[in-house]
């Protein structure tokens, strides 16, 4: 009878024979290294096969029960790291390989580092090592009920006591309480507060940091003048195991010490300290930013990989010769939406990597003073955060979406990650606020190397090469194309570079009148432009990275990347005669989508050993419809078996709502009494 | 202290205060009459004011706690019915306005009215008093674990037997299972299975339907040779309340009687009398679809009335004269986004409201054997069920995203909304299967009309009638532009209906190579322009059936949505040079942008009236952020208190897990054990 699974093991067996790529080859290319890849592997086989990190009755749990399955992982992790003797940095892989967000990444992310490179040595002294090893618990104070994006606006005050050389931390309205504070809630002992310092004088010196003790180390009780809570669900059910909390304070008092002074200091007398370079203090949120490209691509490489792996064993519509319907994934209609996909997931994972290692040398520099990379790098991340997590967020319901009606299933596993990953786009910096921030760095570069000329064109910079296009004002021109021309990788870029330029150059023509979606659209083409130029110099080092074999399909993937980022610029592009009108009234942009078209069919045969190359175990991708092994019919009904409302043949509420409502019925049809 | 609430609260008096336009004609307008408005008032007081339809505790609730909830609202309405003596009118208007999925809707939307149009006399008089009454409860078993969208390959079959004069239902494999059926799971008591109708001589004559007992009256245990289930929760914790269902069937008897049998039926003796009109099945799909423009048309009036609300109390940024910081509002990049959504609201549920008035003028002539709407209706309802749901699902995520950090929150609403929706793009016809079909049916029209012209041209109907432009097929031209000229709603339409035109007659051009999007952006094309004709009567009707105040805001308003239509289009207008190239490299579409920047400014203080236009009450919307007093923050915190994890002070997990946590940290810093 149960003839499906075995036609949908066989499909997924036969798709990944046809393939040529070696999948091994392409996870230590992927995990940045074969090593990696085998530390990986070593973290994901202690978790998957610890029952506290199991996720079978993850669906059918209450946020309360989340809430403490996630603490019962953290726990778990911390005795894994003493049992198999974990470093910090196979902890913080457990973190990401665990991804589901858990009470304490925030102490990680945000409060320990905050702590570690802007605390006084007396708090360090005090603290450091606790934090270490989460002997206390943290989490970072910043958004307000009333304000989020605009912090100087906070209302939390911080003011100096010189008498007793402490401050009052002190929440003066409703909205001035902290809120959705990751970890607040109900499991950190401590935070750094965001509050606005105000001098003995009175002054008001703007938004600045304090370490602040929330709960008892004795019994967890929240300490006096403190009212914490948990601010409840959030939306679809996302980031449910998190205690996103608030938080008020009621004059409360902390000493001196506790004032984070790395880069502002409050002398003992109340005497303000400059600063000496205060733009430093945004390096902490650029890393954070940087990290989330590399959290996109690995967002999309799930979605990816499960509708891909889903669509591969599904059959349906016209049979082939083999008298079965045909695989979804070989409709262009399926295809050309899912390939793009998997595409930008290899993209942003190994742009991301790129971006740690700038992000480090910029740290070298900063160490040692030279801030002069830091623009440069709050210009990239501003927009590579925007654009990963505007098109991760995008991908994930394309892939959810492709696998039609049981895409909506929880089962399915994509829904789960949307939901979880759909923040992304409103925490570190609202993206509508990050495009403007994009724009203003591209127009000032725009105003020195081209305008003014105070710059060489030579001092481009990564973020700013495209400007090389207006050198000449006049140069910007459509290349005249013929149908092969797409192959070539550097006809996209230099068409995204284009782009770019001469929408900036529009953009400063209107500079005090753009229309309303300007920023996002000139926002988007600056990034296009630079993620562009960074793929172009990955294809050129496939050869050292991979074998002959895979570089000729990474090639190709990455070619697809470009040439869809064209096709999502073809407004602009044919805005500004880039591309040349065909003869009479025929679509110039069908070239393009044409070849796009072509590259999906070159790239469907290697399609299941790409997602393979992801390196997930079934217990990562929790999907019943994206298992390794195609099954999932079968395991959809394995997972179906498990719902509550299936442990009785009848419903608790039958005898309460339904047999009324059917006597009712019948009374009304003139039927004998039930 | 709480100086927030009453700023909130000043900020959207002020709001309403500065507009002109009266929400009472709106609300007559929006709602079809006078008398229909007051109806809804009418029910919207029962429902608000009864606890069983209280809101307050849903963000807390299990599924199986959601369930029997439904059942409850469920009993109750019907119990309402009686107590008031609502009509079956008031009933089905009573279910739109709860809002929420509940597990009977389906016998509502389908069982029902398939047994009525299709059961056979003998089988009504056994059951329809009984269906009218809800003496048993229906569902409709199409959709299998292994097939949606093909419906010809349904694998569960249905035996003829003429020995005994009955079928017999089965399911042959797994993948027959029925899946997805809602109210199945643990509520339906019948239900009308889709089965392939096989002869006494095995021969198989495709999908038929068949009326089945599911579950005894007596104790609602599952009837013998039956399995039934509910499939688990859906993603994003939507659609939580249904209990969507599986069923399996092991040859399970029928008598000949519960074949439905109005258009195809079989002799006792076994013989397949044909359908005289196999296309009429079809009307009652084509039904559902055409509701769904309304009920698309809401959802995205609540989500701009939320988040246009939020928007109007939520001040950031930059201060104003005021000394406060600027109604977000007030940005551009914020109401460019919002507007356009509201005014699709107000699109799309008159344009439901025309289509019911269409697809009632269709039943008339089917009732007659008239069958010559149908293809029209079919290709009409195809469209734009694809372009309602695609586009308000992107508006739910829109609104909610406007609204920044707190949008995520459960307690802002928009993101229950949308999970509930979210479904709406895959049911009732995949979006990109209904895309060919739309595709098709052009393509059969512009052959009749515009090549063969076995048709004249006078023949066009609403859905065809931009092949008009194609009469002679040179004369698609561009048309030169002043910047004014995109005032007239004429310029829009003509725009959306040469693009239309040019599409089809470019998807011709390739009838055997079209690249993979092409009948995506072939079928929007196509529905933007019927939409936008429509559009263009809305608005020459409107000085008839609004005030001369309201006709001239509505107008903007209808002219917005066409000006958004043609910035959505603009690829395709740019790619057939429907739009002239400005001189130099200046963006010929900024003309277009700013008259789209301008009509917001217009439309701006008129926003928040236009929202109490849909004569929301706050029970409706059940949003802290959308409320009609615009107290938000306080809401917002009165709903946090609501938390099951903030019932305690220290959590539950504390001893087990993070106690143990802090004592290791302790121990592991050297300091003394906590």
């Amino acid at each position: 009878m149960h003839t499906a699974p075995t036609q949908n093991m066989a499909d997924m067996a036969r798709a990944r024979e046809r393939g040529a790529v070696d999948p091994a080859k392409l996870q230590a290319f992927i995990w940045g290294g074969q090593r990696e890849w085998e530390a990986k592997q070593r973290i994901v086989s202690l978790l998957s096969n610890d029952p506290v990190f199991d996720k079978a009755r993850r669906p059918f749990l209450t946020r309360t029960e989340l809430y403490q399955r996630a603490l019962a992982m953290t726990k778990r992790l911390y005795e894994l790291k003493d049992e198999h003797g974990m470093s910090t940095t196979d902890v913080a892989a457990a973190v990401q390989l665990i991804a589901e967000p858990l009470p304490m990444v925030l102490h990680d992310a945000a409060f320990e580092p905050i702590v570690r490179s802007q605390g006084s040595p007396e708090l360090k002294k005090e603290f450091q090592d606790l934090i270490v090893n989460r002997g206390i618990l943290g989490c970072y104070l910043q958004t307000e009920l009333g304000h989020g994006t605009n912090v100087a606006a906070l209302e939390t005050t911080a003011t100096y006591i010189p008498e007793s050389r402490e401050f009052e931390i002190h929440s003066p309205t409703l909205t001035s309480s902290k809120w959705w504070v990751g970890g607040l809630g109900k499991t950190a002992t401590h935070g750094v507060v965001q509050a606005r310092l105000i001098m003995p004088d009175g002054k008001d010196m703007g938004p600045h940091l304090f370490f602040v003790q929330l709960r008892s180390l004795e019994d967890h009780r929240v300490m006096p003048g403190i009212t914490i809570g948990d601010i409840g669900p959030k939306a679809m059910a996302g980031y449910a195991a998190v205690d996103n909390g608030y938080a008020r304070f009621d004059h409360v008092r902390v000493p001196l010490k506790y004032m984070l002074s790395a880069f502002a200091a409050v002398t003992p007398d109340g005497r303000y300290v400059q600063p000496p370079h205060a733009k430093l203090s945004y390096a902490g949120m650029l890393y954070i930013r940087s990290t989330m490209v590399t959290t996109g691509g690995w967002a999309i490489a799930k979605g990816a990989t499960i509708a891909i792996r889903y669509a591969t064993v599904r059959r349906q519509g016209s049979k082939g010769a083999d008298g079965l319907e045909r695989q979804v994934i070989t409709y262009p209609s399926v295809h050309y939406r899912l390939l793009p996909a998997l595409a930008r997931a290899y993209v942003f994972i190994l742009l991301g990597r790129n971006l740690s290692k700038a992000f480090s040398a910029m740290s070298a520099r900063l160490a040692a003073g030279d801030t002069s990379l830091l623009a440069e790098m709050h210009a990239t991340t501003s927009g590579l955060k925007v654009l990963v997590t505007t098109t991760a967020i995008e991908d994930l319901e394309t892939a959810r979406r492709s696998m039609g009606g049981h895409g909506f299933s929880e089962f399915a596993g994509v829904g789960r990650i949307y939901a979880d990953y759909l923040p992304a786009a409103t925490y570190e910096g609202d993206n509508y606020v990050l495009d403007q921030q994009v724009v203003r760095a591209a127009l000032k570069a725009y105003d020195g190397l081209v305008v003014r000329r105070t710059r060489a064109i030579t001092d481009v910079t990564p973020s700013t090469s495209y400007l090389q296009h207006l050198v000449d004002r006049e140069t910007i021109s459509s290349s005249p194309r013929t149908p092969g021309s797409w192959e070539d990788p550097k006809a996209s870029i230099v068409m995204l570079e284009k782009r770019a330029a001469a929408m900036v150059a529009e953009r400063a023509r209107h500079l005090h009148d753009p229309d309303a979606g300007s920023d996002h659209r000139v926002a988007r083409a600056v990034t296009d432009a630079f993620v562009a130029a960074q793929v172009g110099e990955i294809i050129d080092s496939l050869s050292d990275t991979v074998g002959a074999q895979e570089a000729t399909v990474l090639r190709k993937l990455y070619l697809l990347h470009l040439l869809t980022a064209v096709e999502h610029g073809l407004v602009d592009i044919l805005s500004f005669g880039l591309l040349p009108r065909s003869e009479g009234r025929a679509d110039p942009a069908r070239d393009l989508r044409m070849a796009i078209d072509r590259l999906c069919a070159e790239i469907l045969p290697e399609a299941i050993r790409l997602t393979d190359g992801f390196g997930f175990v079934d217990w990562e991708l929790d999907s019943a419809l994206g298992r390794y092994d195609g099954n999932a019919y079968e395991e959809l009904w394995k997972r179906t078996q498990l719902e509550p409302l299936n442990k009785s043949e009848v419903a608790d509420g039958y005898e309460d709502y339904i047999k009324p409502l059917l006597v009712r019925g019948h009374r009304l049809a003139g039927r004998p009494k039930l």
